[in-house]
């Protein structure tokens, strides 16, 4: 007889390949002009056309990762290849910076204010050009990761609102997706580049992000690292922190550092501890973090990936620390996911639930929901899984 | 006895007079640094200190307003110019484009970009200038007014997001504020300058923004006028549409256009019909005009000022036509307003409720609310039931 984790291993994968990734294939494809549609409604019927650069990148990604470690299938090479050419072809300014959308046809809408287009771009032709052995995506990986090393002291740039010399606030997600894309590019970097980068953003997320008192982690802090007593200095996003605890497993993994993968997990569980709904279940997407009325009306709501990003960390807590409480947490988040975002009826998983559960809004992909977090999720815990066989 | 119009002309005038508005002279006033306080809690405690100059303008014209039309009482006056001398001080860059927002002290924290800084600033101090006689705010409202219709095609500037020749489309806010903010300044401006505004407006709102076929009021349109399939092509806002038709009501009654004010009061109640929730009662916060999947996840919550807009332009719509149905939905909206956004053990009354009604966020202010839209719905609501003593 199997063990729980060997079935639920089975769960994962059948249904990140029986369900999940066969629904973008069948709706996202635009055949006439290129690219992906990614608003899809609940029967995966396109209701809009605009086509958005990061996600994008994040379907790119998706499909090379699968080619790249799961089979060999040359649809989904295709898939990415699909996507790939037409970022190749319509997504940067001359400047090489990537759009934040374009319309089905590829003429740009709005402009390139937002660095995680060129993160997940990167990330996407970094997976892309070891799945073809291509050095043109390689190389456009790497000039747009180093076009985002240049652009991370203002990310925004001209479109950022703050009046200078003002209110100088860092931003947490920067450095918590260079932690992911370090190491997703670590086979295209020097390796002085890549033991810098995530040295300087395991510092950042360990000791200035991560705040001791509160046990969680900060959305923005004061350049010297200090603590701002503002909306966006007490804003707390479970999802984010959660999420950027197995970027830093998966580092302190690298380097066989147990400390520093304690460290994480133990953060995991208290940001869980710290932002579960006691009352109807499920995780907060955002809360501050003196108990202030928060700026989010959407505050209260439960996200696919806040969810589906705590089941990932969970398991890779558990994997590297063997502590009983990631995975007593591991399930209880399982079986809270489970019962509410799949669709049993058209397939994919529902992204917005509001705080009672119930779905909000009916659609599988959006501007910013796309082929991403739920197949991801659904492949890191699949795989963890099978690495922890018999344990869980 | 009184009718039930008296009785209900005297509630809203002791909700406002005894309630609302000595919350915020209690608790808004910054006596060290000048200015106002909005982010209070439910309890009236400063929650955040930061200053938003639109919430600036609109305390400010709230005072005056009060001071102009109910009662000369001086401290309406002093509360209104200890906002406004914290604007004429801080609240400007060097072109006259007022800022979005500034700390405590006054220094300035966002960049222009929201033009309806300066239309509440316009607004504020055309109402001050008339309260004093004093010609420095007259000629600084004026100044903003003309500023506000040089930038009127491209109100965010530089901060627009919008690759310039990819997708042009023109907001519904613009002109519909402008409606209300001529009549407004109808004193200080040339005459020929308020009729071609006036008509241009009307136009635009009641021709271009207007959809005949929907009956409701879009968002956003091309810039030809068409319908534009996008999300912020299909986006409506019904707290907006019905707002704009009290603004149109006051347009039509000034040059005693009987067929205009029966339009707006038609397109108030088709607004209403369409965008109320049968199944929690309350007026939905943003629709989408084709059934689609919106982008705002705030989208069925029920909030303050589109409720006290629903109320303004129903009893204004029944005072200008005559039509019973203004006044069933009139105590329709007032049954649900009354029973669920009061906050009876605090004082003032609570902005954001969730689809069910109940409170989502229990601040007082923030933001995004301050001492305007309740005040002013109260004082519009008991003026018009005065007018129409005995009918309703």
């Amino acid at each position: 007889m199997n063990s729980i984790s060997d079935q639920l291993a089975d769960q994962y994968k059948k249904e990140l390949l029986y369900n999940v990734i066969p629904f973008w294939t069948k709706y996202s494809t635009d055949n006439e002009h290129g690219g992906y549609y990614t608003c899809l409604d609940r029967r995966g019927m396109v209701y809009d056309t605009d086509k958005f650069v990061w996600l994008h990148g994040r379907q790119v990604w998706m499909f090379s990762t699968l080619y790249n470690t799961v089979l060999k299938d040359d649809n989904w090479l295709a898939m990415a290849e699909h996507g790939a050419r037409f970022l190749e072809k319509h997504g940067r300014d001359r400047m090489g910076n990537w759009y934040f959308s374009l319309d089905r046809s590829g003429n740009p809408l709005i402009a390139p204010y937002n660095i995680f287009s060129d993160c997940f771009v990167a990330m996407a032709f970094s997976q892309l050009s070891k799945a073809t052995g291509n050095d043109r995506y390689a190389s456009l990986s790497v000039n747009t990761f180093n076009n985002i090393l240049s652009r991370s002291s203002n990310p925004k740039g001209s479109y950022n609102k703050a009046v200078s010399g003002s209110r100088s606030l860092k931003g947490f997600s920067l450095p918590m997706i260079l932690c992911n894309l370090t190491l997703e590019m670590e086979h295209l970097l020097e390796k002085d580049t890549v033991d810098k980068t995530i040295n300087k953003c395991i510092h950042e997320v360990m000791e200035l992000f991560y705040d001791k008192e509160s046990g969680v982690i900060r959305e923005n802090i004061n350049s010297d690292g200090s603590f701002s007593d503002t909306f966006e200095g007490r804003l707390v996003n479970p999802g984010h922190g959660i999420e950027a605890m197995w970027f830093i497993m998966e580092l302190a993994a690298r380097t066989d550092n147990k400390e520093l993968a304690e460290k994480a997990s133990g953060i995991t569980l208290d940001i869980l501890e710290y932002s579960w709904d006691r009352e109807f279940g499920g995780i907060y997407y955002f809360m501050d973090v003196m108990g202030k009325p928060l700026q989010q009306l959407e505050w209260d709501q439960k996200l696919w990936w806040v969810h589906f990003e705590a089941l990932v960390s969970l398991i890779k807590g558990f994997q590297y620390t063997g502590n009983k409480r990631c995975l007593e947490w591991f399930y209880k988040v399982h079986e809270y996911t489970w019962s509410r975002f799949p669709d049993p009826e058209y397939g994919e998983w529902f992204g917005y639930l509001n705080r009672r559960g119930e779905v909000l809004l009916s659609l599988k992909g959006g501007k910013w929901k796309g082929c991403f977090h739920i197949p991801r999720g659904l492949y890191q815990v699949w795989k963890t899984l099978e690495k922890i066989k018999g344990q869980a």
